[in-house]
């Protein structure tokens, strides 16, 4: 049978990431493409623990229906925890819980944008995010981004060009994939032309807790006197990705109907899991916890950028992060990406090409992705140097 | 700020289900409300042991991204179990594992539905399934149930009426809200509505499960020869309904789409419990923990049969549910709904009227939804000798 699928559907692909993320399956991958957290940043014992407490005396609570809004415990703490790191203002907005920050972003634009309204984002940007929107039929205009964040002139002309735009969808801290971080000043600049053309601001900061270099910088959230920033977070790089749970703080109007368009969607997030992360909280030193992740990728992307440093020519340039899982690197522009990726695979190395993270599917793209996080600290070294190979014949063949 | 809240959205209210449920922590409530499953119906002690040994010797496939589509063992035993107790096809049709049967609903529709498509539905219906259409954007067109299922001639009439109808929405085997079940004749026929109008079926059955009295049905599904179905189950009433694990079959091309969807909703349902679920079915007898649930409803069930029996005044009609959690209440035209509710809540015995269900905001009920799943056996006596009450003292006033 022929069937009538929606407009909006039709013309989406799967994500190509997670679509590499299946093919690697293959134990002599070096896995630079997946935006897996490392495994030993979950704490796997503390978890046993807890569980089995919450399975042995509040199993009734656990496994039965919850509220939609999210576990009141949690909600409670996260509102503190985000007040007191990140300067969220809890006055006027409201804090519920999603089942990971994917989910925030996707409930962000479905209550947002009608289709074939706008969303201004990045170019580069996540292309889960990027999918999310196109899924609500939404249109997509990529602003360039530069080292210190988006092109501030170039986003303001565009919020011009496009008065039906609806959302401006940001990454300001370890972008991902581009690795880098919106200066304090942009923070300010972006702010403000948001807030003189009425945008309402999609700020997603699923690794702000992973620096491991340089100064804090304040979250847009921090500034958001107006109410016009919608602020999505994740446990998924701090306690687990698997167990899809993230959180939202936005303006109580629309956390409003981000509840309503939530509760049609999977009626609330998984509660076991809600409760276990209230649990970790409150028993567990969550700094300290942290404290370790960001030990783990200081070396490894340490490691990363000395094996780039030593082996990749120079013709290739690269981020270097201050926090967070990627670094974004660009090929002269007589490589052809695709051949490039096509021969890193060939050889068991994955990375992502740019093209994936593109606002505009047809753009052409000379960069990408790499994650310190998933390989071993040898796979890291032993990939940069098949990489840096490959572009030297690739160059020398010329 | 003014907030543009997208079309779909701007008009939506929460389910008046979950927010009954959010006011119903006062411990003096008999609650005939909520569709929680009985608590005692989950397999806690074995999910404390299952857990504690995932969580041990697995923790990291537990607590890492997984794939889109679900945990692959699970959907092979889900595609087992579909194919042997409800007759599902395999060849032609994809199994996925999606975050509660919610969700199953929203993505079917999402797919297939551009703003403004129809989708047309038993009136009554579920709540959260005519609310996940809603946000679709979609337009519902109810068609009257019967006791033995849906009006087939009033169906084809709709369907004729309605040439953008893309969705014929149904929960065949005890139905929520009104615990009927639709007979074999009237699943054939609708099969053969269906087909010939090229009209793809979304057959939800979260409660196909519960029979406690008596013959089986066969699913529509099972009549599928055409890949017309979607067919949407849940672990909600049978393992737990907070851990949020549901399941799909679908045709092949309307899955592919399915997946895409939920990629950018929340990537993938909870890693965790996609492998207890797998566990639980491998380690422990499915059939018989379900046997023992339908013992628990066939008790409570009769339970309530028997006082409303002895205490409805007759003016009032009930349903005889055959399995499920639901029985629907018909009270006489003379009584006015709202205040019928609002004084049973005053004596604190919850109930949902009828309106939450009818696809037709705007329609008149005369109807309320009882469930004897959540109350204790003592609760249920003594909630239904209220509302007998009320109704005498309503019938009695005029």
């Amino acid at each position: 049978m022929e069937y009538n699928i929606s407009d909006k559907l039709k013309v989406m692909k799967p994500s190509a990431i997670r679509e590499i993320f299946k093919s690697l399956t293959d134990p002599r991958i070096i896995a630079f493409a997946a935006g897996n957290p490392a495994a030993e940043s979950f704490p796997a014992k503390e978890f046993a623990l807890l569980a089995q407490e919450i399975l042995e005396k509040d199993a009734t609570k656990a496994l039965q229906y919850g509220i939609t809004e999210g576990y009141p415990q949690l909600r409670k703490q996260l509102e503190d925890r985000l007040a007191e790191r990140f300067g969220c203002q809890k006055e006027g907005n409201t804090l519920l819980v999603v089942s990971g920050g994917q989910q925030g972003i996707e409930l962000a634009c479905k209550v947002m944008c009608n289709e074939g309204d706008v969303v201004l984002c990045e170019d580069p940007s996540f292309i889960g995010a990027l999918n999310a929107f196109r899924s609500n039929g939404a249109r997509l205009v990529g602003v360039p981004l530069a080292e210190d964040g988006i092109d501030t002139d170039a986003l303001e002309k565009a919020v011009i060009e496009n008065p039906n735009a609806k959302l401006l969808y940001l990454i300001p801290t370890f972008h991902n994939p581009a690795g880098i971080t919106t200066s304090l000043g942009k923070r300010k600049k972006i702010y403000e032309i948001a807030k003189k053309h009425s945008l309402v601001i999609l700020e997603d900061n699923p690794y702000g807790e992973l620096r491991f270099a340089g100064e804090e910088v304040p979250t847009i959230k921090s500034m958001d006197t107006d109410g016009i920033v919608i602020y999505c977070g994740s446990f998924s790089k701090v306690l687990s990705a698997g167990m899809r749970v993230g959180f939202v703080s936005a303006p109580d109007a629309i956390a409003q109907k981000m509840v309503v368009a939530k509760q049609v969607e999977d009626v609330h997030t998984n509660q076991f899991f809600q409760m276990l992360c209230a649990a970790f909280m409150e028993r567990y030193d969550m700094d300290a916890h942290i404290a370790k992740i960001r030990e783990i990728y200081k070396r490894k992307s340490g490691i990363m950028l000395k094996a780039l440093d030593e082996y990749m020519p120079k013709c290739v340039t690269y981020t270097r992060p201050e926090g967070g899982l990627f670094l974004w690197c660009t090929l002269p522009e007589e490589i052809e990406l695709s051949a490039f990726v096509k021969r890193a695979l060939e050889r068991f190395v994955a990375v992502v090409p740019g093209t994936a993270f593109s606002p505009d599917e047809a753009a052409v793209s000379h960069s990408f992705r790499l994650t310190y996080a998933t390989p071993t600290d040898e796979q890291i070294v032993e990939g940069v140097k098949i990489l840096s190979e490959i572009v030297s014949e690739m160059t020398q063949a010329k």
